[in-house]
């Protein structure tokens, strides 16, 4: 069953709300927001590997252990509420219970995500008193808020929507995310929130999204930092009344692909919104002795800082890239890898091959750059995504804080 | 027993002679050099792990494989003779002919290492003339010529020396190197050569030099990249008389200790020198689990891009020192980690410490930077080394090529 892009977002599936604020932890953008399913919703939820984890994915995991389910999200930007101590474990419970007083809920069901500057105190002050003034709304206006108000240094918002058909009902599933920095495989700073008004088993669930993930966002890389942070949330209340989801009904492939396509659909969005990224940079590899090992390559040149920089000064250095393939780790033959830019031919059997250089750096002007290689060495292939590393790279980040 | 640092350069343990010159190659500076020793030297060499390796490395891997000594080495930069196929090979085996011809010594006699541009042929009209012009000279200018030889877009040629008594002996080492890009962990695009007159078998010396690399070179980052033609050597000729190292040797220790701090210098200059670098960063790691576990969170945080473009703008932001400690892989307890920059501590206990931030800015215009850090959740111990990422690492890998 074939699925279909659409115009909608957050609330477009039915018996979702949203909305966001400023409540004044940013200077100018919102940095409050609130997504609200009418009933409880089955959640499913993957978080950052990194070792130090922030208070708020303490709270949102126990939550989502306990019932499986989750009605409400709140989400802060500005402040990651991490390293911040029992202090900080104390204010994340307290954004989960307002949250639930506010819409009348238990605070169990409510999901607590941040994201911003590491080690100040939340400022509760600030962040209590804004939390009544939501006022979650089914409307695309609310959605925008909502979508605004998870920006860090983002320089758009990031969102989509598909729907399909399944059981003869039309299922809606929509997605918002933020990225930008500190981004590399196997989650970053980003957060990503999903609504779906499908009905879904809550393992069928779990085990969509992680595929999904695995293929999209964990494929992609900003800088090789990896967040205290990240946090994918996916969140299905059945409203669609179509029998529900799970790997044995005939339509499980078109939920699967909904999920993977509105995730990939993110991904590369918080790919081409790499702090200060100029370009979007694909790495599709084929050939390798199987998917693992495509994506590895793939994350390894997409990943490498010298190749990101030669994209950005359109400089057609496969150098570079198979130096990248070649320490990326993977079982390669150094005399069978073939590899273009765009739809120039630069390498074959792993040596070079006469192109036009002015044709290369006319390809590379582009907005959007692919790079293909074909290690002919097995049948995996696999994408990876990333953008190119630029002055403004550096200055973002030599003064992040200030 | 101490071992002393001295004004000498490869040129100064005896019997060994340098050249270097320009050939063509490159527009304005040396490309092409000549290390000589009277008599054959015993041969340790590390290689990169990069799957795909540029002849030359083929070529130095079959002499020293065969009789495990070497008494010449040709090396060039501006040409990196890598993915350059079966021309390739013949071109690097042709550089070790015409070297064993201008000496009169037996082809296996000699290494070849060269460094610079992927995927072009070596310009042999161009290499093969100018070896016959190669002087070697046991002069301190000689050696000079030869460091300046080697460099690519290194801005300061890499020396070292030490001395030490062996058996009542003076035995020297010196060591030469380039670095600048592609530099990581694993080697990266460096060259290094050492040369001694110590006397030490062949297995003992591999084994010190790995030891040392492991320690030194392979502690270092700038921009995670790992070049196809990374080579140390060192030739150690016996000419100081002393009973010959092993590890049963009174004295071993204190050769093990010249092989090391000479490492560790032209290690640290080359982190120092790092593409567009204006700052050497250490970081020191206490209270892993292990050694290894203390170098991969060493490494883990100083090649950062976020960390790397934080000192660069002399910006405190330790947040992203801990974030890189939890995404290193090492065993961490997340509640127990101690941060300092400089003698100001940031974290005790994973929790910021209040600091004055006009000190730590003060303290961040300094040109070396040490980060120390205590996991508190075992005995390793162990450093890395790496550099700031500036503005100018884009401007330079941007136009590299052109």
């Amino acid at each position: 069953m074939a699925i279909k892009k659409t115009e909608g977002s957050l609330t477009t599936p039915k018996g979702f709300k949203a909305a966001g604020l400023r409540s004044g932890v940013k200077k100018k953008r919102n940095d409050l927001g609130l997504i609200f399913s009418e009933i409880p919703a089955n959640a499913a939820a993957v978080y950052t590997l990194n070792a130090i984890q922030a208070a708020p994915l303490h709270i949102t995991k126990a939550s989502i252990q306990n019932g499986r389910k989750i009605q409400a999200v709140i989400a802060n930007s500005g402040n990651a509420n991490a390293c911040t101590g029992a202090q900080g474990e104390q204010d994340a419970k307290m954004m989960q219970q307002k949250t639930a007083e506010l819409l009348s809920i238990p605070e169990g069901l409510v999901a607590v995500a941040s994201t911003g500057v590491i080690g100040v105190p939340m400022p509760m002050d600030i962040i209590t008193p804004a939390i009544d003034q939501l006022q979650p709304a089914a409307t695309p206006a609310a959605a925008e808020q909502f979508s605004a108000a998870i920006l860090t240094t983002d320089t758009f918002p990031k969102t989509t929507c598909y729907e399909a058909k399944i059981d003869g009902k039309v299922v809606t599933l929509a997605g918002t995310a933020k990225g930008s920095g500190m981004i590399k495989p196997n989650m970053a700073t980003m957060l990503g929130f999903f609504t779906t008004d499908a009905a879904v088993e809550q393992d069928a669930l779990q085990q969509a999204l992680k595929a999904a993930i695995d293929q999209t966002f964990n494929c992609i890389t900003v800088d090789g930092d990896t967040s205290t942070n990240d946090m994918v949330l996916l969140l299905a209340n059945g409203l669609a009344e179509n029998n529900s989801l799970s790997p044995t009904h005939p339509d499980w492939s078109t939920f699967t692909e909904l999920v993977k396509t509105a995730c990939e659909d993110l991904a590369k969005m918080i790919a081409r919104d790499g702090e200060g990224a100029t370009k979007l940079i694909e790495v599709d590899v084929q050939g390798a002795v199987n998917k693992q090992e495509a994506i590895q390559v793939a994350k390894s040149v997409v990943g490498s800082s010298l190749v990101k920089t030669a994209v950005y000064g359109t400089d057609a250095n496969w150098g570079r890239i198979i130096a990248a393939i070649g320490y990326s780790g993977a079982s390669v033959n150094p005399n069978t890898i073939d590899t273009s830019i765009g739809s120039i031919q630069m390498l074959k059997d792993s040596q070079p091959v006469s192109f036009s250089e002015e044709a290369a750096t006319a390809y590379l002007e582009n907005d959007s750059i692919l790079i293909s290689i074909d290690l002919k060495n097995g049948d995996g292939s696999g994408k990876a995504w990333g953008c190119d590393l630029t002055y403004d790279y550096v200055r973002i980040n030599a003064s992040y804080r200030s």
